[in-house]
């Protein structure tokens, strides 16, 4: 019987995961709060309000090519054997046309560049040797951007290309939304920050769970060890009702020293307790004073597998954030992967891109307290409910949870 | 005739992208500089050195379950039928047992744990109705990582689950590669930071470039633009060869205002000028006193397109970090692509996730300047030198460049 096996023995039953999702989601209320920063710092945050150009791109008619600025009709007729003659000036005018470069206004009366290889100098004059219409070889105000067009709605989460056109139409800085404040509190009576004597642990899931919220967009504050102790558990959480999230991590299954899930029933709701996924089921997901706690487990494995798939999109749903699917790479899976039908299965897989195909080998999966099995291994497979196992040789996907955003 | 066509024909030869890619790369060093921080700040950070474990985790034996502590010989026979009989103490010794929970330390003398269940308390005595084999529902010393272990080679980029392990093995900090300097010198007299006079553009390439570094790694400092002077831009780039690498923006073609390639050349080496890549083939990449100098183009999508295929590889080389390839979503193109044999071309699209199938269509494809066509889209499916374009219908990856480190 392994850890999960006995553990699970104490949950009555276990919610689904879409369904715990859901419950916990609908807990979740967008903070609405906004700020304005500069554009040099608003790389991969999140707009709070619809974006429309200001100011048309380019501003001005412009050349689209290196030329003479013409009037087209001074043109008509040309060709190489029979060219029109124009003259350079100052100014376009009839029969008159001035040098342009690419990019450069273009003079107020013409309405046509013709390319500089179609025009041949001959003393003072110009021999135009095709004819353009009018507006060709033109970069017409607002081609590149139309002046009061949208360009990215609510909830766009702005990349480096962005800054680019959100600075070409004139902006210096965005509305986007403040990212979502979050409580990270390890318990366990168990639990050093360093040197553990015999029957000590290092913490490690705060600090996981605390970086990993931060990669999310969420502004973690990651709290010194309590221990299981009621009356410092409640206290932890009530400190930490003005945060967008609270989450706890150990104390969650349901042993004698598992108290946070009581804690929170006796000062708020406990919405889901145990859930069928592995490893990691004995989770709990409750609501205090609106401000939801989610509660991980204390097996590192458990706790992570846990992260992912309830605070990432609990974070981006109260920063108004998008939430997006992780990456993933296709391979072919070199041992098979053993899993419980109605389970959701996380199997962690290195991933090998050195032979004629990517291959898949899962890490040692006997325990969800192996942390190493997580950190060393690329990413995992996700099971579903409805599969028992996945055979070796099949083509599966990796999902490279760790590097999504 | 596009402004790609035209510009190309300035080019005698184009280099192709792979083989431009490595003559650049040839010519960056590692740099070797290397600094200790603190885990907590070590994410994203990639190691310099091998890391072992200076301890094993767990540092002690201990209980793998809930239940008593034992020597196993006096279990062995047990049954529900026939069970041994013991009793509880204070330490472990002939037919004496010590109650422990999962993860606590193994008392002396104990050598296996009965689970909980096993066991019945009757008055005194504990009825065991199970044998266990020695070692049995221990965690033995250095179980998930043993003493000296290799955790991580030189090389490895950190993530937060490293963070968790490198902990628990009593780590506090690490050494990392220093982040790769990079000075980002936009030029072009044409350009201003503000308020566009006609004939004027905002500076843009400069900060997409310079975020674009941040995120590939890099620590980049982003400089005042250059105006199109011989004198004026051999001063800037001189003044940034301390840095990694330089990268300019605009004036890398073969135009009259295209000065950068022969200051360049008289400063240093021009290494390859022109490469077939579409948009964006007027690229110049050279080294001056030992300094890669990336000449990147001065048409938006031009320039992006160039630094992804120039600048992250040559970051990731100077700050010794891997350069993993890019994510990319399958989808079903929806509108044929063009292309030109012996060209590497960089379609961008909108990807559509909300169909039956997700699709892809390419964006407005005229002109490299049209800075909205890159920022507006997801990502861009690239079409290698072999192809004539890709037909409607096909399936093709789409690279999410812009959200890979």
């Amino acid at each position: 019987m392994s850890q999960d096996d006995l553990q699970r023995s104490g949950f009555k039953e276990r919610t689904r995961i879409d369904e715990a999702r859901e419950r916990l989601l609908e807990r979740v209320a967008s903070h609405d709060r906004t700020e304005r920063v500069p554009l040099a710092s608003a790389d991969g945050r999140t707009l709070a309000t619809r974006v429309t150009a200001p100011k048309p791109v380019p501003g001005y008619d412009r050349a689209a090519m290196d030329g003479y600025a013409v009037r087209a009709e001074d043109t008509f007729g040309a060709s190489d054997r029979s060219p029109n003659l124009l003259r350079e000036g100052e100014d376009v005018g009839p029969e008159t046309a001035v040098r342009v470069h690419t990019g450069s206004e273009l003079p107020e009366g013409a309405d046509a560049v013709v390319m500089i290889e179609q025009v041949e100098r001959v003393g003072e004059e110009l021999e135009v040797g095709d004819g353009v219409a009018e507006g060709e070889n033109v970069g017409p105000v607002g081609e590149d951007v139309a002046e009061g067009q949208t360009l990215y709605e609510p909830g766009h989460r702005v990349r480096p290309s962005d800054l680019g056109l959100l600075k070409s139409v004139g902006l210096t800085e965005v509305e986007v939304s403040e990212r979502p404040t979050v409580a990270v509190i390890p318990t366990g009576e168990e639990l050093v920050q360093s040197d553990p004597e015999p029957g000590e642990v290092i913490e490690t899931n705060g600090l996981t769970a605390s970086r990993l919220a931060d990669r999310w967009g969420g502004r973690p504050t990651y709290r010194d060890v309590v221990t299981d102790d009621r009356e410092a558990l409640r206290a932890a959480i009530q400190r930490d009702l003005t945060k967008d999230l609270i989450v706890t991590t150990g104390g969650s299954s349901v042993g004698e020293r598992d108290l946070i899930p009581e804690v929170v029933d006796e000062i708020g709701e406990v919405l889901v307790h145990g859930v069928a996924l592995k490893p990691g089921h004995p989770v709990a997901l409750g609501v205090v004073e609106e401000t939801p706690v989610l509660m991980l487990p204390g097996y590192p494995v458990a706790c992570i597998v846990n992260a992912v798939q309830f605070l990432r999109p609990a974070l981006k749903r109260a920063g108004g954030m998008p939430c997006e699917d992780h990456p993933t790479t296709e391979a072919t899976l070199e041992r098979k992967i053993r899993s419980e039908p109605g389970v959701r299965t996380f199997a962690r897989v290195k991933v090998d891109r050195g032979g004629n195909e990517t291959t898949a080998l899962p890490t040692r999966v006997s325990g969800s307290g192996v942390l190493s099995s997580v950190a060393l291994a690329d990413g995992w497979v996700v099971v579903s409910e409805d599969r028992e196992g996945i055979a070796e040789g099949e083509t599966v996907a990796v999902e490279d949870w760790e590097w999504s955003a």
